[in-house]
């Protein structure tokens, strides 16, 4: 307790009627077609409401089912109606009758008196469930090259296209030599440090690519059959992955479906033989290259999925790459796939979703429990409904708004491609971004993507935030707090700096006296208190306050409640009523300080960057 | 001019930059693929604007492009970018730097102050203009069994599934006889009263369903082969269509895409032998029926198009359904597709947007100077991108604002299928909603799409506004200004009355004295207006002022401008600085009562529900 006078009630978000695809609302999270879900709503008793009925829209044609009340507890109405999932996505919303325009529609944005189109409509799918470990899980990336050089590596050959770099150097960004800069990081030393990702709390590795290329980064590929021998060939992956398997960790791997390197002995025989049937696995034109390429850069030729003969060798083919590497001897548990937005599409030609659902079909026979995100660096919520990808690389609906609240005011980093720096925002902002994107595609889209802060492609979040290290605490309060699989890069934990992509692939330093070690604690509490907490892991989330400088939320699941605060700086103190917020009198701080807890109200002060978590069990 | 007093000028929509599909910001609407087209946006002198860049997402991925000053007006800033139609739907949206927040995102909604997803980003879309006269269309609805009874049919037998009534009946809406309510209105009828579209001026006529079938609606035919004999069969079919041929007017016709009647000969051959093609036309299941059927309703099986063979019957066949009534002798001058949204959709199954675009191809084959728009009830944005239908029935962003806001505060009807009324909302969620449901498709989709106040299926606009004739005024008045092709039902012009959609199917009475005049010249003047407008028929939207009461947007060619306002009812007088509307003072009225046009200010008053709409010819 204590003698900080406390601030009056402020109107805030709990007010409002609440629904979201979490166990508390959905009784099935992962229906079959056909199937019959429970869906609820909590009408909070202030809120004016009457009735409730829930609109579906089956085959695309309006459809109207009754709610009742189920139950009534010391805050709020909880309403249920039986749904059916008609469609393989199944959109539906709430009416709640009554308010100052006779009913308001509930969608995953909030309530609205005015009609609004579906785009933000709750939405149940039936597809088969993602592994059931990606809830838990905590991803580490890594970027072989830079990660760990191993012992093993002094006797390999350099290879033709590197540049030898010592350990301690910094990246080279020349053009030209960005690329081929040489640090020798290799899988052997990645397992070397498995224990850094145990102490962390990290329980999946992601690898950027290991398959042989002519590059650092290795999205070149010029083979899938094999690991590059220059990360110690296909014996050190089955290392790797056997020595994480052994520590209950899981290994996710890097698929470029959208191209190959031009040294891809695909794209050789095709350039060879105009007879062979590789030429049909990529795009041939009149250009001045002859293909048609990533962005135009001639290394990168993509691929064409208008032939049969490419997506039976990717996805069909038992030995092909997407099956065999999950397959067999130390299979990995999944797949991160590169340039997943762009996959399939070129001009009139638009496959993208055809081939998502082409790889997560391949994958569900082949490896049932593996995963599958995909990489969209934009607004993926047409592309990702759940049949194909189980989740993205939330860029677009964390990333950049994470960025808005906490980049520094001097130094602004740009986003990949983007001509202007990253504004500036209030936590408003951020809080209505979230939730549109979010609201965009289904929970469990939400829960299966990569929440992130920045990556290898990237500025790091050290450098964005600025000079105060303790606006990286937020970032990654953030990250470890919100819906969705938290990924962070080799680095981050230890306050790596890079201002952009390529600058941030600094070989990771192991001696330690060059480590933020108070950070480092702060990511190892924060995946503690995650790992620790069902709420955090897989509850819903309903924001309780935003203002410029705070935002606070709760995870609920329906065993426990986590509050979490998070102020960029000082702001004046967020006052809530306890009332609204039974059982928090018996909780316990997961992590940071715990809130100022009066009989009638709970005050949530901070005067400088702060993460608070502060959890309970549901009682009621 | 006038002795009131002059309000100070009121903040206003004027001071917003703006964009939209129109000649004024577009240089090519119909594009071909890879095509550069020029882009405009107009940035108001007084908004805080340093600089403008243009964001497309080729391939699914982020791209900027910056824009240059064009030409700079007395009034604004015109920024101008090329873009190329890298896909055939090429999404973009401004970057305005400067503001509050270092920058802005412009699209179809206005300005954004933080990341927003695609859903109302601009469009261009590259796929075959639409026929050139819909830009000039004013349509009006037929109910063939309604709308005027000829002479021949007194010596035709009345069909085995009717209940004759006398043309002053009021329909019998006894559920079991309210289908076959016959009045016996024919298609020589419609051709004996083609006078009054003239002297209307509608110049399309569209008829509801002319197929044999079991019922008045006959949404369930028998054949798609001939036209009802009760309705005159072939020949008269024939005699009206020349008949409005000669007069310079077009026809359409009404196909149900989705199902058929169970009389039809496809069903009946298909339920006699389970062997023969026609079986795979539908969807057969294990329920008490035996198959799918639309809403459940016996009489109408749905069609199923995963038969290859149904889908070359339809619209590959020049002898189907959708090519041969569009050519040979007195051809149609397009379709009006029935039940469009829940077309090719069940279950699993989802051929929607590939049939749409199969019926559009077959006929830009066999007829390309015909219309195609799709009835769709609910949220259309992602099924009118622009590749199948040219437009659909605008319930969504057209039919069901204008309703909010006129809705009768005693009497509100239902929206189909909606357990609740509709609710009574003032002008600004009109205007949202508009703009919100406009920006989701291509302009192209806006101004090919029906608006309406009422259909054969809904609650007719007089009965709606409830006691205060003059409301229709108003709803007529947004009905022929606003974006889009004004489609009308027969009747709704002279006052016809109807709670519902089967009540509001009442014969035209053809004894004038019954007709409201008054309304009946309010049509023919707006009318007039329209089509002696440019800048109404196929003006860029601007809004310039939405208060509860009233509504006032621009609409502007690059020759004329027209400043329209509608009030629902008396309100506080609206003041516009002339300085943002230049060459206004040229002006003339329209229709309806002037401006009062000061030398700084510009009023618009009202007393009571008012259309006014004021024309000038641009100068600078």
């Amino acid at each position: 307790m204590t003698d900080l006078p406390v601030p009056p009630v402020q109107p805030d978000l709990l007010g409002q009627p609440h629904h979201d695809g979490s166990a508390l609302y959905v009784s099935d999270p992962y229906p079959q077609l056909g199937d019959t879900v429970t869906v609820r709503v909590r009408v909070p008793h202030d809120a004016d409401v009457r009735a409730v009925h829930v609109r579906l829209t089956p085959d695309a044609e309006p459809y109207f089912v009754d709610a009742a009340v189920e139950r009534r507890t010391a805050t709020d109405t909880w309403w249920a109606a039986d749904i059916v999932v008609h469609n393989p996505v199944t959109n539906y919303r709430f009416i709640l009758e009554g308010g100052p325009t006779a009913y308001q529609w509930l969608n995953g944005t909030g309530v609205h008196l005015r009609d609004v189109p579906d785009a933000a409509d709750f939405r149940l799918t039936a597809f088969d469930a993602p592994p059931a470990w990606a809830s838990d899980a905590v991803v580490y990336q890594v970027f072989p090259d830079r990660f760990a050089r191993s012992a093993q590596q002094d006797h390999r050959p350099v290879p033709d296209w590197a540049i030898p770099a010592e350990w301690d150097d910094s990246p080279d960004l020349t053009p030209g030599r960005i690329a081929h800069h040489f640090f020798g990081g290799d899988l052997d030393g990645v397992a070397d440090h498995l224990d850094h990702l145990d102490a962390l709390g990290a329980n999946v590795l992601y690898l950027t690519p290991f398959f042989p290329a002519r590059s650092n980064h290795r999205y070149d590929a010029s083979s899938f059959d094999r690991v590059d021998p220059v990360l110690g060939g296909d014996e050190a992956l089955h290392r790797l992955v056997d020595a994480a398997h052994a520590r209950g960790m899981k290994v996710l791997g890097d698929f470029t479906t959208n191209h190959t390197g031009d040294a891809h002995e695909w794209f050789v025989a095709a350039r060879a033989d105009e007879d062979c049937e590789e030429r049909s696995y990529y795009f041939w034109d009149d250009s001045a290259l002859g293909y048609v390429a990533w962005l135009g850069v001639p290394s990168l030729p993509k691929l064409n999925y208008d032939s049969d003969a490419l997506r039976h060798r990717v996805f069909e083919d038992k030995d092909g790459v997407v099956r065999r590497w999950l397959t067999g001897d130390s299979p990995l548990d999944g797949w991160r796939v590169d340039v997943a937005n762009m996959t399939g599409r070129y001009r009139g030609q638009d496959r993208n979703h055809e081939i998502a659902q082409q790889m997560r079909s391949a994958m569900a026979d082949a490896a049932p429990d593996a995963l599958l995100v995909g990489e969209h660096c934009h607004d993926y919520t047409r592309d990702a409904q759940g049949e194909g990808w189980h989740g993205v690389m939330n860029y677009a609906g964390f990333t950049r708004p994470v960025w808005t609240w906490l980049r520094d005011r001097g130094q602004a980093p740009k986003f990949l491609g983007s001509p202007l720096m990253v504004p500036r925002l209030g936590g408003t902002s951020v809080m209505e971004t979230m939730r549109e994107f979010a609201a965009g595609v289904p929970w469990t889209t939400v829960r299966h993507s990569f929440t992130l802060v920045g990556s290898h492609d990237t500025t790091r979040i050290r450098t964005l935030v600025g000079e105060d290290a303790r606006q990286v605490d937020v970032a990654a309060g953030l990250l470890f707090t919100m819906p969705g699989i938290p990924m962070l890069t080799y680095g981050d934990e230890i306050g790596m700096r890079g201002d952009f992509g390529e600058d941030g692939r600094r070989p990771m330093p192991w001696d330690e006296t060059r480590w933020d070690g108070r950070l480092l604690g702060v990511y190892r509490g924060l995946i503690a208190a995650r790992r620790g907490s069902m709420a955090l892991r897989e509850g819903g989330v309903r924001w309780v306050h935003a203002d410029d400088d705070a935002l606070v939320f709760l995870r609920e699941s329906p065993d426990e409640v986590a509050l979490v605060h998070c102020a960029r700086g000082a702001h004046d103190p967020v006052a809530l009523s306890t009332r609204n917020l039974p059982g928090i009198g018996s909780g316990s701080a997961a992590y940071g300080p715990p809130p100022e807890l009066g009989v009638e109200t709970l005050t949530l002060r901070a005067d400088g960057p702060q993460v608070s978590i502060w959890t309970w069990t549901v009682t009621e």
